[in-house]
């Protein structure tokens, strides 16, 4: 029973590594090749928009896989349908290094440009957020999850992962303010989202006693 | 006993999970570096076939990890020969990102572009449909599957097994009316697929008690 | 114990899944952007050399990946120069992709480029088959393996892991007859190691009774 | 209760293995696509840094590989922020190729470009060290670790982990004298880390009894 939830996290652990590192791959892209002649030191300060999807990216798919370890230690059944809105919830995770690229290359462009590529990035993130809410409203109205967990916790645990939708829309709206500090935005709000958000749900080991 | 499958199947979610992020790596290449002066908004838009490209083989890919994983969940033993069959099926899986990329550049392109890229790109999905449908056979023939798999159930999964291909040449010739249709097709296809492939086998602890 | 081996397993599983899928990624940047007005036929065809390495590539790849398989199954304990030498062996794996590509680039250039790449990828076959030897060798050395695994099995074992090594040196020495030809050769070389190689091991259940 | 911590493990091997082939996918950009009439052996020779980076951050990735499986066999309960510092010292080992890559396009450039990217590596590293570091320290603070595991040994450990930093900036140094040389004190310094690390724990088996 719980191997069918085991090979779920894994493959789920093995999308949200590969994304986690897939900015790391981009970054690559831009270590200067010809470097002689020109500035390094500049060259490579100028990148700073990079620098900072990168950082501001593994944040959100670091949050993600957090939120993903937290939830499925829940999960003792799994349906068809709970699988099919865990490969939707990747389908947005795995697009997220692509709008966070697009963002960054045009965070010194025009105004119309940089609220385009913010709209991108705030509309992929929340894809991502919806589905963990799809996914967790699913798994307590088909109890899936360990029968041991309180519903009202489980409940209470549904309205704080609307937090999330709530603070990407929150992070959105402040491009219109400065785009840059749109980024630094969603920087806070994960931190804020650590400690408020359905990442402190109790230990399972005291809703679900050790399983030897 | 059991852990030998389950390295296979620790090991086909890797490569299924990179594939599956394969075409984020594409899609970013797409963000436009240098967007000063263009149409960013149009430049984006004009990309659009990838995104298609993306959405259907992230369907595709996923609707493999998923039948994988129903199937593999009732195959208790191994042999090499099942594991040659696996690897192959992981060829072909490994190749879809190639094919969905060439398909994608040339939808715009000269008919005979169209059709010649969209035969290669069924030609990839069926490799891959035959090898599932390989695999369940010689699991069947030599009892590699759980012993209270109800043999007739098995017969009946093979069956429905071969929805996959048939479906696929369906979505093959529709390349002949209109590629984006064909893409579209698979789209559905998934869809049905999803709900009367062998994805819905019994769940596993209806014919396997708890492993404890 | 077996937990410390299957985190080891894990770990090379996902860098092998890694390298299987690496070609797949090279093969996504030989897709033509920019088809019209060109002949998109012509233009995959003159590829082949990158879909043949692609192919043989996936061979010995997928070889390394149940060769490892079958040798970690009776990996019972492991010490710290059997990781640095599981370790080794991946950085030789982890190369080949590389390799591969290098050759297929060269296929048809001049004889002295072609053997000079054809040399560097049976190099790096070798590498990878020589510290398989050398991890099974350490492992027997160390009393690392299952206890009730045959010590004459083991032996015998060790005798046909230097198999590996001398197929891809009669593979190398082709490539003064023909390059394409030494290609063909790994992959004969490849199907003949799954009949004859380690890998027809006796499953682990025969020497190992259920962990249960 | 194990479970938790298991897929801590699995997520951050699945990162680390990506990390480590990270250079790989870097290699394959070097191989010449048009290699006639050039100097096929020549240009190959002309990359050595590129080789020589590859084959050092394996020793390093392999050496956080081999830490992290040390380190993570005695963590038998987690909490939110052992997570999120595993994942910021993940964070720094996926810059590593970016900062391995940089270095070595570097080596042969102006004396002030390669001290400005030997410094941002070992910045890196020492990043990568200190989350070590800090993951030890809290796991002890707030007795996560094994029941068993010898207070004394212990903080022993911690005392040895304060080895990596401190390794890492001489070889920084070195870079004063010459680059190439601080390249090859990381190697060296890795093998030694090997020897003297904190990779020499006792095996898990003496200090915990079988799970079963």
């Amino acid at each position: 029973m719980a191997r069918d939830a085991s090979r779920v996290e894994a493959f789920s652990d093995a999308v949200i590594a590969i994304v986690l590192t897939l900015m790391a791959v981009e970054l690559l892209q831009f270590a200067p090749q010809n470097p002689t002649g020109t500035d390094l030191a500049g060259a490579l300060f100028h990148e700073w928009p990079s620098y900072l999807a990168y950082v501001i990216t593994f944040a959100i798919v670091g949050q993600v896989w957090l939120t993903h370890h937290n939830m499925w230690r829940y999960v003792v059944r799994i349906d068809q349908l709970l699988l099919v809105l865990n490969l939707l919830l990747l389908l947005f995770v795995a697009a997220i290094p692509f709008a966070a690229n697009l963002l960054s290359d045009n965070l010194r462009g025009p105004v119309g440009d940089q609220r385009l590529t913010a709209a991108l990035y705030a509309g992929t993130v929340l894809g991502e957020a919806l589905f963990f809410n799809l996914s967790w409203w699913w798994a307590r109205r088909r109890h899936l999850l360990h029968p041991d967990l309180d519903p009202r916790l489980a409940r209470a645990v549904a309205r704080r992962f609307l937090l999330g939708p709530l603070l990407y829309v929150v992070a959105f709206a402040v491009v219109f303010v400065d785009p840059v500090l749109s980024l630094v935005a969603y920087l806070l709000l994960v931190g804020l989202y650590l400690i408020r958000g359905p990442g402190d749900l109790p230990p399972s080991k005291e809703i679900a006693p050790a399983e030897g």
